[in-house]
């Protein structure tokens, strides 16, 4: 729906997890006929979580535990684990930082140096576990050190910032060519994010195996304040799922896949991006969460120690569960913090779908939450 | 309206019965010449209010004591009363337990079993009153212990989960044939909760007498977070009285009862409900808080101890008069939440209409609440 | 706009005031060259203001005052001033109540009969002042009490109930027959609340020379949450006026005036009341603001002491200044509650209309409030 | 969309910056390579913000700075500079006056006159600095002290009301004649506010070199309260930019600029006023967070005084850095008051503009904030 704010510009009107819900239709099912498991590659998973690469979610040792349960264990190569020797009093140092002088601080431990050895030592780790190995980069350090990456072997590349196009414009350095980089990888990409149905549209011609759809991060409030900028993830995930069909037929059949980013808070989010469309998801907040997560029930991103323009903070998020717990329960509380994958699988049987591809075309309807 | 959340969904608007409210038309009415009587099968009752089968709301006291003020009072038989000899303890245990530990108890305190000894002995407490007798079963349970409940002789039978469907998944155990099941039942089935017009009409197919609108339970915000489903009640009300319109005609007349059982926290969402299309509403909230009921000021619904995946909250709903002052008044606030008949009959009357199925045509409109 | 809620109900989007706001145009004037002057029979005021009839608003002292103010008192004839001798020491009591008891002492307080040497006593009173007189009774008091009234010597006479239609089924007593009843009186009648076109249409054709639009109260947020009934005054307004241009049609030119009554808590409010085409407004919350108010910094409405359903509250509005300071300043806040005539006077101004009936037709916009 | 708010109503959806969000395109560039330079006249400068004309905003001292930064100062030029020779102490006063004495001893500290002498020292003064001169007054005093002003030099004359119109009614004096006065002044007028296309179209038709939009200052909840006035601004600036595209064409090609002014509170909202069309933004509040304003630390308008009918009031605005902090960063916190023109450059760098005309046409959506 086209809307008019004023005389010289229109706009669309667009939708957030929270403006939405998905509803029953005539059947139902036992959870336990339900499917929640998911392919990319060669490789599947039985349940579409992968974790983000933030410091105070993907260690090595998480990685290699969500691999275990059957997620995908996605390492930050620009975080603590590839800057220090020794990250942990590092992590245990930005818990205890008083909330006025977090940012600051935060900023000066941001700028030790990446090195290459730490890269190759924190891959082999995870590699030797035997489960999947996924890294991520951001867009800009992608050329500096992928071919580290890719000699240290993993299984599948993330390249991930707040906003990535397949077409960037930059005086300062020679921009990296997505098409011809991905073209030239020999593992499968997964990049993002991109938040419409034209960034992902381009982002999948440049030969990704997947988009992450949304910013990169729980910073979506603070980036909305300090930029203007904001997508919601309810229509960005329909409309890259939208790019998906159409760039289906274009190339004659290729299925990129679609991976929400960001705003899933809880397991009903969860369920929701995967009904407007999403493949998978890729989860911050709700691993955070975890007993295991190196934030230790804190929670930040990239963003937030950004040297001039912090676009996040330091969240406390707490502590609700084991790893284990978080993804297959048992739940003691109804908030919607344990048990993602019980409560997937059992939003599926209440609306009687019994897979994911399937669950993507379950009825959704309009509904602004009364809190 | 069908609205486009991205290009690979669309979606309908639907409403809360905070989103609406009646409006008066040219013609009022003493509300002393208004009724508020309601028949279903046999039975005609003063008032179209059944309480709902929950621990916090029905014993066979508090279903003796409705039934006499002219309602129907629904037993569950899955809770308290049929797994102990003495209830009383246990739900006073449930009243006292603390916050955060209130859920991992309350799980442990249902896992006693269920017992047919005292099925047959509540329902023949509540016979031996003379009134009528309901009793409800979850659909999981109805072939295990529907053949006690009949012989132990009931009036109208009610199958209640949070989403009942005519055509049930599942390869654990043979399902429930809703329509096999009420054909050989010689009495009246009331069924639900469906929350659409799909669900809805496909449950009148099977021969039910009435059905359920909504979830079962107070519990649609943890359900919304949890599951990420949500049928906002006055939608959902209206959709399922557009199914009894047209089932009417498909089965050359056969009525269904249209029964809206949650979201209905005062005396205005019980007139918004019958002002949707329902012919009767089940309450849970709004007799919970009557001093007889068993919560003792406290109410939760069976999702509330789901083993694995708990969906609602024990709630303080507090206590604000006798059974026979919440239906009938005087009420001494203008909270709603006392003289539950009276506002209906006023509600009616204020607006010129003089029986229940009349006011079903009352004018509605869209004014989202400015708290 | 007409809305499906669901597949057996419209609805249409209705507004109240905070939904809008008003907008300047190409032209521009000073406040002084501005008139708010009212018309209504052979009385003119200098400002668009009634009363309203509440005891907490207008007691014979402080309709003189209005009138002295060039506003309009008018006194309700059912509270304290025609119950007892000595109203005050009732009206402390009130002030006094803790909150709890509030509404159970009130429904005591208000069972004292209604007086006819009182009536005449409070009327005369105001009369010797040389003000104009105007006095308020329930539709069901009005063929009680209305001779005594019209005896007294009244200017102009108001029925003000919560719903009043042109046509009132009853079974208890014979209804009062409106259309009669005014063609018989002597001096031009108000009567209302209605809420809706047709409602008001009836009420016009009954030969009344003003209409109150509104529930006659500032009772909106109970009657919807007990009653669930509401009417948003923007709409309400905007309605009636169109049932005044109407009937100024049918009737071949007879102007029935529109007077807003609720939902009017501040300057804005009522510069919205008119714009959306009413003449007059009515005034409770804001005169129950005026040191020499009766309430005394407190505010209630008959509804809040009926007996068997009460739908409002005693609530605490506070002291802003004398009644000359409330209508024409100066102010020393922003909030709206003071200077009410100049904050109109003002408006117009900045819009650049000149007097009230031009002031109707004002561009309005449509503009949740961000507070 | 026209909506019916009644029958004798229709009104206009409008949209404030809070509704609106902007999104990426399929291109992204380095902020290095974006331009935020503006020009307006003969002037070009670094960044499009102007400093609002008001006591607790520009000081000469800060109109100054801004300058050499590479904004534009207006010093407004009947605040306590111009009144008072020692205006220190008035600043020190009205910052610690208590809440409830704030808006009575305000009215009386602005009651003293304005003084020539003062004019002319203080513009002297920011001219003496090297940076463009630019000053305001009301419409009320423009024909009283331009002549005084003019003499004095200044590079751009500001006249600024909280509503001006082309076309001003009055019998008390002889109305500004804009058109006149702006065809015989030799320097460049910049005049406003307005806030919707036909009074934007008529100041420009009066000859000035660019229009404010919006009201004057922070008041907007006041003045809603108030005068049940409120323009959003999203929907103002998009309007007036459509004035500006069609005088453009009626003018045969005079470019008048669009300047937003009021509810720019961090830069978000800045980078959504440049969205929405406007070539340049009048900062209050987020300069008067500098440690230079001579607010220090509060913020306040000529509404706040208004003699009769105050609406605004002081309020507490807190400081977050240096003018060159909030211009240029570096920021330490993620709420869009620290370096505003690096999040307008990362925003147009990220959504792939490259300067502030191009950026214009940024796609825009309504997203109502789920704080």
């Amino acid at each position: 729906m086209d809307l008019e704010i004023g005389r010289a510009k229109r706009a669309r009107r667009v939708y957030a997890f929270d403006d939405v819900a998905i509803v029953p239709s005539r059947r139902t099912r036992d959870p336990e006929v339900v499917s929640t498991s998911w392919t990319i590659d060669a490789y599947t998973f039985a349940v579409p979580f992968l974790s983000a690469p933030m410091d105070s979610v993907t260690s090595p040792a998480t990685a290699i535990e969500i691999g275990r349960l059957g997620g995908l264990g996605v390492l930050g190569l620009e975080g603590v684990w590839t800057r220090y020797d020794e990250p942990e009093p590092v992590l245990a140092e930005i818990r205890e930082l008083p909330e006025d002088e977090a940012t600051t601080r935060m900023q000066e431990l941001y700028r030790a140096p990446i090195r290459e050895d730490l890269i190759r030592q924190r891959l082999a780790e995870v590699r030797a576990a035997g489960v999947p190995v996924a890294a991520a980069l951001s867009p800009q350090r992608t050329q500096e050190f992928s071919s580290v990456v890719v000699d240290a072997g993993v299984d599948l590349f993330v390249i991930r910032g707040t906003t990535v196009s397949a077409e960037h414009v930059s005086k300062a350095s020679e921009p990296l060519d997505l098409k011809r980089f991905i073209y030239e990888l020999d593992v499968p990409v997964i990049v993002g994010g991109a938040a419409t149905y034209t960034a992902a549209l381009h982002l999948m011609r440049t030969g990704a195996a997947g988009v992450l759809v949304g910013f990169g991060g729980g910073a979506a409030t603070t980036t909305r304040t300090s930029l203007g900028i904001h997508a919601p993830m309810a229509t960005a995930v329909a409309d890259v799922a939208g790019a998906r069909r159409d760039y289906l037929d274009e190339s004659g059949g290729r299925y990129v896949h679609v991976i929400a980013d960001g705003g899933l808070g809880n397991s009903g989010d969860i369920v929701k991006a995967i009904a407007m469309g999403a493949d998978a998801v890729m989860l911050g907040t709700t691993f955070a969460r975890a007993t295991e997560a190196p934030g230790g029930g804190w929670h930040w991103g990239l963003e937030a120690h950004h040297d001039q323009l912090p676009r996040g903070r330091r969240v406390r998020v707490g502590q609700v569960g084991s790893l284990e717990e978080v993804l297959f329960g048992p739940a003691h509380s109804p908030d919607g913090t344990v048990n993602l994958a019980g409560a997937l699988r059992r939003s599926m049987a209440t609306t009687g779908y019994s897979d994911l591809k399937e669950f993507q075309r379950v009825e959704v309807v309009v509904a602004p939450y009364h809190a």
